[in-house]
Formats: C-alpha cells, sequence, structure tokens
C-alpha cells in the first residue's frame, strides 16, 4: 500500500503532500474535476460532501461544503487560476469560517509507468494560517481523502 | 523619508514588503485599484506601463504589461481573490515569460494617524520561484515603484 507523505516544516508557511496511485493521471484529473466525483472520495468519512459550485477554468468558481452528521457545514470556496489539465491544477482556497486566511494550491499529476504521482504544494501567507491549516485535522483529512481516492481511482481503473 | 522594508528569509517562499505613507489608506486602494493611476507609479522608471485590464472583483482578471525602450513587453495577469478593499487586496500572479510560476499576493493598508503602512507579502510554491522574484530585478523594481507610489499618493493628499 501506498503512503501519503505529509511535510510542513517549522517556519515555512507550507505543507507538501505527496502520494502514488495505480491509475492513469487521467483519472485523478476527472476525479479532481468532475461534481459527481469530488464527494465520492473528498474530505474525512464522517463528513458528507455537497459541491456547490466546480467551474474548471481559468477565473472558474468553485465551492464545496463537508456536512457533519447534525448537518452543520463547512464551506470552502476559491478559484481556478489557468485552466485545469491533467498535468496542474492551481486554486485559491478560503474556509468560510476564517475569512480572509486565503491560501494558495496546486496540484500537480506526474505519470510514469502506470504510477502517477500526486503533488499537493499549498502555500500559506503566514505560518500561523499554515498551523491553523494542520490543527483543523487538515492533515488527518487528507490523509483520509488520499485513501479514498485511491479506492475510487483503482476502481475506476479497472472498470475502464 | 520613509523606507521600504524587504524580507526575504533563505528556505522560506516568501516575500515581504513594508513601507509606510504620509497618506490615507483610500488613496492608496485608489492608486492599486484605478486603470488610470496604476502607470503613474507600477515599475522601474525605464519602462512604460500599459494596464490591459483591471477587474477589482472577486474573480475579476488583471493584466498589465510593461514596455522597454524598444517596444518589448513583459506583460503579468493574474485573478482577484475576494472583491478589493481598502484594508485588502489579493491577487494570483504570472509573469507570461515564466508561465506556470503562480504566486500569491496580498497587499493590505493600515491606517493610523495619517500614517498608512502598506505591507506586501508574496507567497510561492518554491524557494527557487521566489529567488527567480528576486533575481529579475523584482525588489529594485519593487522600491522603485513604492517611491513613486509615495510621490503620487503624496500629490493626492494635498490636492484634496
Amino acid at each position: 500500500m501506498t503512503e501519503t507523505r505529509v511535510t510542513a516544516e517549522p517556519g515555512v508557511p507550507q505543507v507538501v503532500i505527496v502520494r502514488e496511485f495505480r491509475a492513469p493521471r487521467e483519472l485523478l484529473f476527472r476525479a479532481y474535476t468532475e461534481p459527481d466525483l469530488v464527494p465520492r472520495w473528498l474530505g474525512p468519512a464522517n463528513l458528507t460532501l455537497t459541491v456547490n459550485q466546480l467551474d474548471p477554468r481559468h477565473g472558474g468558481r468553485w465551492r464545496w461544503t463537508h456536512y457533519d452528521t447534525n448537518g452543520r457545514g463547512y464551506a470552502f470556496h476559491g478559484l481556478y487560476h489557468g485552466t485545469p489539465t491533467p498535468e496542474r491544477i492551481v486554486q485559491t482556497y478560503e474556509f468560510d469560517r476564517q475569512p480572509g486566511v486565503v491560501y494558495l494550491n496546486t496540484i500537480t499529476f506526474e505519470e510514469r509507468d502506470g504510477i502517477t504521482t500526486l503533488t499537493q504544494n499549498t502555500v500559506f501567507f503566514t505560518v500561523e494560517d499554515r498551523d491553523l491549516y494542520v490543527r483543523d485535522g487538515m492533515e488527518r483529512g487528507i490523509r483520509a481523502s488520499m485513501e479514498q481516492l485511491d479506492a475510487l481511482v483503482t476502481r475506476m481503473a479497472e472498470e475502464a
């Protein structure tokens, strides 16, 4: 089983996540950009995701909301910088409950010999913003998401 | 005369610029968001700026081109995340000659006793991208810009 590597160095306002998938990057790209597929893997298992908006082109907006079992929603939103491609997606992010804490995220997909390496690089304006992101369970949520994403794209690859 | 302080720490993909102005922040905000005012201060003195697009609202696009004396153009573009206000402007950036090197920039204006402190915080995906930005004379261009901006808003404040 592949492992999700998370790097968050002290004093650097950045988080880098790397994981390998046994699937072509085209499937990973679809999992990130198709509104029907995103809820099947994004977020921890105890939350339900609703994609409110997903317009994968330069200047397009995205918004999704994680709901807990009490119906409490946690909404994130932002913009796509550059039109997303199977090589790369660049997005701004803002959590509605932490307005003003904006960060920039890029996801790259590199495919070699049937293995796709996903790298998510997130940069923040301050180390405090980064620590807030990590503290709020983002890292845990990301590890869970990566496992769910792996299950999804593996199934999609088998069915193809 | 106030000084522009530039911080670019080793190993951190970030540049922070701080400068004080003897002008209300409303004038600084106008200087950043009005297409007629931006060319009056932005960029080194040996380049001429053309604002191609400037749509200061959430998801709005901006593009401007610096021309040298030979007519050679250096174009930058990006998006506004959140609608710019006199408190804060957040923009994505990309230089047409370095496609793929995307960075996020925030400018905050804090006014106290007639003095506005401008802080520009720029974060990059890699230290190499940051070093490219600094190497290409951005820091020098920013210092020159800040002096021109000071002259502009001082004159606007006097005329008001």
